[in-house]
């Protein structure tokens, strides 16, 4: 992108992000936790965490990464204002030392690096997505929030990747949840990681205004049914596309009603006078842009005819209609019988810009419904999805987790009661084997200390989750899954645009084979750990490391 | 409240939501429509719009309202940037009347009123709950943000009653979610309403901050795992609550290790020393504040072991402990396994405050979990609640709409191909009809110019939804629903803090008869209309009226 185009994608990031992830938006125990640290004096010891999640959402194969733009601004922006500090001294206990404060208030990321995978890619669960390093009092603290911007972002936009694999290609997807979202904020993040998840479009205006997301929209039932009569229909002429003197709309719509009405059997005492009224009035105001919804009353009897008739009178004129929106019933059955009419006018009327009008259904689509949709005869061009979309209906978090896995050099590792819960210790490496024609194949987890997975050399790992015996693998390429994005404080990695993650997503998401895209029981993925690093969690685990051990009483 | 704490409350709501809904922040079709009122000259017809939700949420039988307070300073505040309509101009076809965006720059609330159900009133499906009124297009470009504001507020402020309903009245609740809300934004809303459903404290600092709701929290596993030997312990001495010179805590604390083992048949070989050398340091950072998470390595083999000795250890120094938090596992099982082992110390030790130790359970609680363990025996005291609670995982949309009533003192209806997408027409006054103990019956829509019910006089009405045939009822006592909240442009209901609106909502639940808090298949609450709304229903249905009117083509 241009450096126009740079500044003003980054100031809109900042903008946003700035006033949306004050540090102090934080669990408390982090803050509690930095004191115990500070007063340990343990907070300046280096220490990492690692970001990841543990099952791909929604049953898939793979989710997409996301979120990395706004982490990078808050880790850039990180500080506490002096309120900020004030409030915590009055919830902290009474007796905690009045030096720590002087502490928080100087804090900043300045000595916290991060390597994280590209904003947009194919990812799986396991998988070290973030690495954070720095003062382990920093680096505690940012936990929450760094949860907080990834997590969300990320399962949307792995959501609207299922959504737009279950449409095909062909059918153009519009966002629409911003109504239904967690508030505000919510749904300015669905609507811009919906578009990186691969939809084409958004009601959101902001979302357009500041992430240049392509936005969509035209009418509401209110809109039709605000009309009761012809007289509300208002300038009642309009100038044909080519210019020349206003033509008497009403009229010119009255009599192709008639002409609609014979060819289609519709019986004019059905008709909705408002709906027409409305249908007009809007065709008026936007003679290059009509595209009505027409199930306010009924699609078949009033919104269809209606539709037919103010379209053919703009094609009097010179213009083109759109189409229509459906927003109720049988989406599928509703499409097919409107194309046929629309075929139908095509001929009778000779026009032939009637074959191609856009046919957008808008009815509670949610991921299945779109895929049986998919498989019916139907004739909708645009999809519009809402609230499935941005709260995920089928599984709303993606339970990304933040775990310590190295202190002074250290590995650290979680067992827990829960042995799905444990974490792999120590500073890893993460690559991607892919075949020779570039498709990923596994990716696996090393320990950062060891050398670099050579191409065209097997080698053994083990599988994580699936099983756990040894697997022998020979990659025909090996590429680094992470890169150094936040360096001392300072942002390495350039902060992109939607659309700039958008291309990043529909690319990873193209090179990922077939079988790992099933929506519904997909291939497994392989992500293995090398040898080194399972041997490192026996030995923790059995308490043979001297970084875990336990205690010997003396 | 105070006036100083009403100015706080109203600085913090102002803040928070004024960078937070910019009017913007919309769904582009709202723009399109009043562009096409304002090309008809419609655009300052008197309109009213209903906003209402269609089903309880969660399968439950009533829901709470809230998100008043955000509607009303975003109503207060409503104008557009210059940058906002430039931005407009630039989405909006070409051909669009320049002076539009002059009406648009121009825009606010001043013509706008609203009436609405308190904050943190018990309400059920397809009651209104706000009323709308001003010019047709203002009020059009209102639908998005009140929605979207009142939505989710709303639905997590239900769950959060429903959780509440679910623990039982002596469990304190903890929300813990911001982690994995929907963005930033997400997770404040959702410890502001969680707490008005009835939720003791949050994790959630911000929230404590801009909101006055207690916080809590102490340490995660990373705390734990950073410690891998009792040469970490800093400072290693620790002054006894009464004061005097430090005494060296390892020792003391070892010592009561022993006796610990030797109470428990615990093996010291299986301590994990990590684990305790993380306690010592808690404990000497937050002597009066000693509550450690337990499981990081084995509960029964560690964790409790570890943490008996440090607390008894800080006993012995006339500190009181506060207790242990549990985060995997069987919470039940391990909360009686670990009350047996206080009791025992408290008997062994001649330590009575171990009895009343305070047991924290936290591992992704569903209502459905809360409710079964909460059938069982079990010795948790607090319990933290994120995801299910905050992203509603059992239904996380309240479906919430904002549809057209009145357009010129004229009623509006919308039909549509669904029936039950259907809505009911005309300017309405809502009565809730209690018994003789103020318990809520029925709400009663009326049409506005209808009387007031009487007490005490019997009324013919409509219940929606579960019948259709004629019901009558005498209430005790009638009361209305809704306020003006709104009046031309200025706020006429005071701003309520967070704890306030906990207040109204928990009375207002407490009225409401058992029956209809049921979590499970609860009796219905009946919704109806008074016969004079019905008959405006059919009469329009029937294209009877002369404001849904079918075409006479001339």
């Amino acid at each position: 992108m241009s450096t126009c185009e740079e500044s003003d994608a980054r100031a809109a990031l900042k903008r946003s992000v700035m006033t949306r992830v004050p540090p102090l938006l934080n669990d408390l125990y982090q803050f509690s936790m930095a004191y115990a640290y500070w007063r340990a004096d343990r907070h300046r010891e280096p220490a990492v965490f690692e970001l990841f999640f543990r099952d791909n959402p929604f049953g898939g194969g793979f989710s997409l990464f996301a979120g990395l733009n706004d982490c990078l601004v808050f880790l850039k922006n990180f500080a506490f204002s002096d309120q900020d500090v004030e409030y915590l001294r009055s919830v902290l206990p009474a007796n905690t030392d009045p030096d720590f404060f002087s502490y928080l208030k100087e804090l900043d990321c300045s000595s916290v690096s991060v390597s994280a995978v590209p904003e947009g890619s194919v990812v799986f669960a396991r998988v070290p997505l973030l690495e954070v390093s720095g003062p382990l009092a920093v680096v505690q603290l940012l936990e929450t929030s760094l949860l907080c911007l990834v997590n969300y972002a990320s399962l949307v936009c792995s959501n609207a990747a299922r959504f737009r694999l279950a449409a095909g290609p062909r059918c153009r997807l519009i966002e629409m949840g911003l109504r239904r979202a967690q508030g505000p904020d919510g749904g300015l993040t669905a609507s811009r990681y919906t578009f990186v998840g691969g939809f084409d479009l958004t009601s959101n205006a902001l979302a357009g205004r500041l992430y240049g997301i392509p936005v969509a929209g035209t009418m509401a039932h209110s809109y039709v049914t605000s009309f009761s009569s012809l007289a509300e229909v208002w300038p009642k002429t309009l100038t044909p596309s080519g210019g020349g003197s206003g033509i008497d709309f009403i009229s010119l719509v009255k009599g192709r009603l008639s002409a609609v009405c014979q060819l289609l059997g519709s019986k004019a005492e059905l008709i909705r006078e408002g709906e027409l009224a409305a249908f007009m009035s809007f065709a008026i105001a936007y003679p290059h842009n009509f595209l009505p919804v027409i199930d306010s009353y009924s699609v078949s009897c009033s919104g269809l005819v209606c539709f037919c008739a103010v379209a053919l009178a703009l094609c009097d004129l010179k213009y083109q209609p759109l189409g229509v929106r459906l927003d109720s019933g049988d989406l599928c059955r509703q499409s097919l019988e409107v194309r046929r009419v629309f075929k139908e006018c095509s001929k009778q009327f000779s026009v032939p810009q009637f074959e191609s009008l856009i046919i957008v259904g808008t009815n509670s689509i949610s991921e299945q419904s779109l895929a049986e949709l998919n498989k019916k005869d139907n004739e909708i061009d645009v999809i519009g999805v809402g609230t499935h979309l941005v709260t995920c209906t089928r599984q709303p978090s993606l339970g990304c987790v933040y775990k310590l896995i190295e202190v002074r050099g250290r590995p650290r590792m979680k067992f827990s009661e829960d042995p799905e819960k444990s974490t792999l210790p120590g500073r890893k490496s993460v690559y991607r084997l892919l075949d020779t024609d570039g498709h990923p194949q596994m990716d696996l987890i090393c320990l950062s200390e060891e050398p670099v997975p050579t191409a065209g050399v097997s080698l053994n790992c083990y599988p994580l989750v699936t099983e756990t015996s040894l697997q022998s693998i020979t990659p025909a390429q090996v590429t680094s899954l992470r890169l150094d994005v936040f360096t001392c404080g300072q942002i390495m990695y350039p902060i992109s645009s939607a659309s700039e993650s958008r291309e990043q997503a529909q690319n990873s998401l193209q090179m990922l084979l077939p079988r790992h895209k099933k929506l519904q029981e997909p291939h497994n993925y392989t992500v293995a750990v090398s040898e080194r690093l399972n041997s490192l969690v026996s030995d923790i685990r059995r308490g043979n490391s001297k970084d875990n051990n336990f205690l010997l009483l003396n």
